[in-house]
Order: C-alpha cells, then sequence, then structure tokens
C-alpha cells in the first residue's frame, strides 16, 4: 500500500498538516490524491479534504469516497472492527488555472 | 428538515442506536435511508452504515455521500468550521428477497 505515491494516510496530526501533504501532490503533478483513514481519524480526513477544497483549491472534486471495515487485532486480545474511508479528490483545472496555481505556489513558496 | 421521513441525525449515542433506527425505518417501507452527522458523529455515522450493511442487511448498497461544511456558533463567540456528511443508503433486494426480510424481521420482534 505504501507504493502508491498519491495516498495520505491520515492519523491523529491537525487536519492542516494532511491540507498541506494533498497540495503538495497537486501540485507534484498528480491528477488525483487519495485520503485514507480509519476510526476517529476520518473526521480528521475529511476536515483535510474540506478545507483544501474550501480554501486553497476551488476546482477540486471529491471524485469517489468508500467506506469499509477494518479488524483490527486489540492488546488485549480478540479483534475489534474499526470503520475506514477513501476520498478520491481530483482536479480539474484547465491549463490555464493550472499553471496559474503553480505560479502562486513558487510566490508563497 | 426534521420534516424528511428517512433522514436520521447521528449524534453521541452508540453506533447499534443508529444500525437499530436504519433498520426500522427500511422495514417501514422506505427505499432509501440517509445517515446524517458532523464533526466527531461522522465516525459513528460510517461505523452505523457498515454494521448494518454488514451485520444485518446484506443487499443494502452505499448510494451517495456527501460532505459539507457548516458554520457553528461558538459559546465564546465567533464561528468555527464543522464538516458534515451525508450518507444516503439504498437497499436493492428483489421482491422475494424483501418478503424474506420482512419475515426475519417479524420473526424477532
Amino acid at each position: 500500500m505504501s507504493r502508491e505515491p498519491n495516498v495520505i494516510y491520515v492519523g491523529r496530526k491537525p487536519p492542516m498538516n494532511y491540507v498541506l501533504a494533498v497540495i503538495t501532490l497537486f501540485n507534484a503533478g498528480n491528477k488525483e490524491v487519495t485520503l485514507k483513514a480509519r476510526g476517529q481519524a476520518i473526521t480528521t480526513a475529511i476536515d483535510a479534504a474540506e478545507i483544501t477544497r474550501r480554501r486553497f483549491m476551488q476546482d477540486l472534486k471529491v471524485n469517489k469516497i468508500n467506506l469499509g471495515t477494518d479488524e483490527v487485532q486489540m492488546q488485549e486480545g480478540g479483534t475489534r472492527n474499526v470503520s475506514t474511508i477513501e476520498i478520491t479528490l481530483t482536479t480539474e483545472a484547465k491549463p490555464k488555472e493550472e499553471a496559474k496555481a503553480t505560479q502562486k505556489a513558487k510566490e508563497s513558496a
């Protein structure tokens, strides 16, 4: 799973960390970025997607959302089910807008 | 919003409460049930959808997932953005299966 270059695993960090990761991957030329999370981190993943879309990349579209369930081994023994989410974001930027976005990123760097 | 008869607002109760609500609405004849949640309750909504689909209604499909953002008034003044989710579940049961499901529900009642 760690081989996929355009997948971000969302954990316990603040949403803005993942927002930055999403923007970085899009600026690196990816047309599609996927956020994966499970359990309480699901809220963080959705926060990151919403913040990116509303504040930084207005042309971003939520392309696909998959729900799932993982079986997690407990320390005390036994297993527990944990819900998972995969949010796939795509950019529909036209060449011109894309160029502008790249320029903006360079300016703020 | 509270007029919609097939919408369940997910809050702080355990996921099984909402699982029961979903099953009840489907057994009442609804072809579509929507779970709405925001903030940390999003995880509970996804848990409820997954438990219903995997443990109780195998023919259930996640038809649509919408993400959104609500502005929430803070007690200390000011506003904060909270992510929201709407999960629409549909049953694709054929008449025969549906009859069986109803019968099962009656048996366990």
